[in-house]
């Protein structure tokens, strides 16, 4: 077993990444000592991996909460039934809730109990790969707005991370490759040496070999440990985790949240950021090709789907949350390794690089 | 105009109080020079104050958004809508609310500015007593849900207070009075020198006598804000502000929250917080005559409204935010001037209590 700290003062709290973690009492026993607790997990996770989870659990009070799976129901309704079912349960501030799940659940679970009672204990026990090296850590929750993503949320860090690499073997290959585009995204921004790792790794972690993937998982979390440490709200440094996201979110908002998983989404969206860097003259032709390759690698799309070709992308883009006084704020590539946040980017370069991917993509 | 800060380290901010403040260009231009700003009002404000507000306020985008009049309105759906006219206008994260109105609008004004992309600017223009000393200081804010008031929220402080007095001149009676049961409070939990100023003084309170209302508020404020500052999220000191609201609240619940008014039932509960006491032989018969009587002179019930009579008051009180582990915190009195928060009371005195006040609360 791997352990990190991600640093935030009273607000620290540690990461297990390792093999069979779900199922360790001692872990639960840690994190979790409180008399009430709620897991809160989907239909599909349910199945795989509930039982397994509850028997680790110490005594007291358990109850479970089980959505339906998918990104469609990471909205306010399916938040206000969570706080129902807690009331139900007279739960109090004292209680812990247990997100057991991907990205959807961990973000709508830590935003309940951002909110519940003005704030209490919730752990991460991510099933994903997405969700163990990237929404399970940081502190970051929400829930989607019919008008735009993850616009409804809070800061609110959970009380600790179990990230088990065994409940990746139950993963679909599309969500596996998903979770792979946020671990290619810390080699992009910040860790040259971890984007060539993966270069040479990739094949394993496609085919899912464990030690690969600890690896994987452990590097992503510290990279993103170290950047939330230095920046927990996102005041500067932070919106380099953003990279890809501000073109993914529209894409996947101009889809309406179907078709691509938001790690595709954001697999095109890095490309994206790589296009418009290589118009600014940052990145060369052979550093674009890398990215591509890579993704590719990783099983990832690296243009658009045809339904997203007639989207008016810089109408979607200007809802972001990265929007501040009407100018876009965008994440892009000095080299592979460097990210910046520029908003004084020339404005051509950005319609060159939608013309070309709305128009297929292939040059 | 008095000027006191509430001291929070980084969250620090100004609360103004006096005359005439609602059209002070100046104060505005301080607080909320951004370029895009939403005023949060109801209909009833609206008619009285939206205007001076809005011609003193800074150049840029000021969109207006109006909600029905009541405490029925502060809810998850009222939360919803106000996000969705912020996405609707493209309103980014640099945008700023203003809460003008009394405590449901700054509530919910609060809170939605607490989620909103993960939290954004808001200032208060507190336009009721109870909202000017109580409700717009200390960065609590929440929605009610059906199950329990005050459910839903969370901590987040505004940049400002605006506490113009003159807006009190239009206030209902009612409502003028349950602001002064907030300001007893205060004399009863932290500050006997205010309880017997108090006496000395509601007379001038009650007719609206301008400069005893400016000190009112201020040293209500003062107090507010001195433990805020000591214990900002409610971990220990601050739950004495809570005195009678645990009983209220449940008061509030019980009548679906029709009937009384939140300070009405807050009177009620400091009366039963001091009866309790009393029973515990903490405060003697005199101490609780005394503080019946000024509940008296400031116009407020001190018995149960006859729909009250046949309610469960020990199930209501089980899930109020302040029961930790299954037991009860309430917060009594030690004498007049200084609260105690208690979870080992004699479970009898609070049932002799329940009793006596069920039973019409005459001795």
């Amino acid at each position: 077993m791997r352990e990190l700290t991600v640093r935030l003062g009273e607000r620290s709290y540690p990461i297990y990444i390792g093999r069979g973690l779900l199922g360790s009492r001692e872990l639960y026993a840690e994190l979790v000592p409180g008399s009430q607790l709620m897991v809160v997990t989907n239909t599909t996770v349910e199945k795989l991996y509930l039982d397994k989870l509850k028997t680790a659990l110490p005594g007291g009070r358990i109850a479970v909460h089980v959505l339906p799976d998918g990104e469609k129901y990471k909205t306010l309704a399916s938040f206000e039934n969570l706080i129902t079912e807690l009331l139900r349960n007279k739960f109090d501030r004292g209680c812990c809730l247990i997100a057991l799940g991907g990205g959807v659940i961990g973000d709508l679970t830590g935003f309940a109990a951002a909110c519940y009672q003005r704030g209490i204990r919730f752990l991460q026990v991510p099933t994903t790969l997405l969700a163990q090296v990237d929404s399970s850590v940081g502190g970051k929750t929400a829930v989607n707005h019919p008008l735009g993503k993850n616009m409804i949320g809070a800061f609110h860090q959970p009380c600790g991370v179990i990230a088990d690499v065994d409940a990746l073997s139950t993963l679909p290959d599309r969500e596996l490759s998903a979770g792979l585009a946020e671990v290619i995204k810390y080699g992009l921004i910040r860790d040259k040496e971890f984007f060539v790792w993966l270069e040479n790794n990739m094949a394993a972690l496609v085919t899912r070999d464990p030690a690969a993937l600890e690896e994987a998982v452990e590097r992503s979390c510290r990279n993103k440990a170290e950047v939330v440490a230095a920046d927990e709200r996102e005041g500067g440094l932070r919106a380099i985790l953003n990279l890809g996201h501000t073109f993914g979110h529209a894409l996947e908002t101009g889809l309406n949240y179907e078709l691509l998983l938001h790690g595709e989404a954001v697999a095109i969206g890095m490309l994206m950021a790589a296009d418009m860097s290589r118009r600014l003259g940052w990145l060369g032709d052979d550093d674009v090709a890398r990215i591509r390759a890579l993704l590719q690698l990783a099983e990832l799309p690296v243009r658009f789907p045809g339904q997203a070709r007639g989207l008016d992308m810089r109408e979607l883009m200007s809802v972001d949350k990265k929007v501040r006084g009407g100018r876009l704020n965008l994440v892009l590539l000095k080299t592979i390794g460097e990210a910046v946040i520029s908003r004084d980017f020339e404005e051509s370069a950005l319609e060159e690089t939608l013309a070309f991917f709305s128009g297929g993509g292939v040059s």
